[in-house]
């Protein structure tokens, strides 16, 4: 069973899920990030030794958690120095466990499917964890893990959980600009963003209960030319928007018409 | 003070709105819709009589409201036969108040800033309700049914409640199309789109403390070519969607950038 933790990163992921872990009675060995002022203030959160230098990861932990961004992944693994029968995880949505063998025997991936910050607090309990393992007893060990922070526990493989990342940019990234264009016409006009606000949350808890095809409405779902058109036309000083707003407006029309399709 | 009203629509918006006026103790004297069963249907719901046929709308309500797609607006006008003293409103983010001007003398919008399906009952004490008057009077009169049934009213007038249209169609209709290609991409690679929804959730959470401009993450923020090139890759056979990618990563590294900028 895993009782203690080595966190590696002190990123928006890395900080989350180190005050889930410590809040959960998860001890937090180390914070190891390369600015030393962010393994410090992540490690006096979670009553943790803290450093800048790989090589001094504390050898003994149940779990080191690389939780850096992706591109960091390779490098990190190049300089760590534990045991190669310590069990290590990465937390990433869209690098393969692959990247892991060959630098312990015991290995996986632990990858919480939610949008993190660094100040916001999420709640855990909600939160899918996706894990895959490259061994069935350390599936085992990690499950429990996810079952201490979360009600969903999914065995996910590298391929399903790049599909999911791919999916997590349109809903969280992409989604999230559209609250910013919004945000900016607004704005240009000297109107109030929370106008938008509780519709922004109605389009959100509308696809608890209707799927979110069935969910669509608006000018390009009812093929509405004259409002595309005279929308088209205030976003000409906006180039940017505008292109969003063609191609959104051409790819609602064309899914509802395969839905509709379908459903014949 | 309106104390009934005749619905003249039996749509998403009109259904809502009768549910949530009847609910508050206004009366809904009568449904119209070109469509027998919907006018029967929702007037059911709401103890009213109802027609067909404009002709026979009944001659005194405190006030009418026209709650019918855009383009049949106009059409309705040009068959009413109401006295022209009596107050009509409709209820379009997109359509000027001036559509209005020579069928009454007392007109106005009456546009709550909502997404509404018939089947799904929405909360409207949180709904901004927009108004906009052709005299003072009248403002009254609507303001004070506004605040029967939520706790944001607000004077907007024609153009800012286009561009408040606008806006709301990104972060609503377009937002919406993301989930939809969320579960698209999902439901292609059997996964379940249920993983998603905590991260959907989440996303339209963060930004009632958050400006979306600061809450947003991902491999376009990073400017992180290695996930995008990727996961464009992962698009290839669903050339719409690859489109929306490439756009809207484009223009969320363009507007970041701006924004670091501004901030300098």
């Amino acid at each position: 069973m895993i009782k203690n933790v080595v966190i590696i990163g002190a990123g928006n992921l890395a900080t989350q899920l180190a005050l889930a872990l410590f809040e959960k009675g998860i001890q937090v060995k180390q914070v190891y990030s390369r600015k030393i002022e962010s393994a410090s203030e992540l490690a006096g959160k979670v009553n943790a030794s803290f450093t800048n230098n790989l090589a001094q990861l504390l050898p003994e932990a149940d779990l080191y958690v690389i939780a850096v961004k992706d591109s960091a992944i390779q490098e990190v693994l190049e300089n760590l120095k534990i045991d190669e029968t310590q069990l290590i995880v990465h937390t990433s949505g869209s690098v393969p466990m692959s990247i892991l063998d060959g630098f312990s025997n015991n290995y996986g991936v632990f990858y919480p499917l939610q949008t993190f910050s660094k100040t916001r607090r999420v709640d855990f309990s909600a939160i899918p964890i996706c894990i895959e393992t490259n061994h069935p007893s350390n599936m085992m060990k990690l499950e429990k893990l996810g079952e201490m922070l979360s009600s969903s526990v999914n065995q996910i493989n590298s391929e399903e959980r790049k599909t999911l990342h791919l999916a997590a940019v349109f809903v969280n990234n992409f989604v999230n600009h559209l609250y910013s264009i919004g945000a900016n016409i607004l704005h240009d006009k000297k109107l109030d963003f929370n106008l938008l606000k509780p519709l922004i949350r109605e389009t959100a808890e509308k696809i608890e209960v209707l799927q979110p095809i069935d969910a669509q409405t608006g000018p390009a779902k009812r093929n509405d030319q004259n409002t595309i058109n005279a929308q088209l036309k205030m976003l000409q000083d906006k180039p940017d928007f505008q292109k969003i707003y063609s191609f959104a407006t051409e790819s609602i029309f064309q899914l509802q018409q395969k839905h509709n399709h379908d459903l014949l």
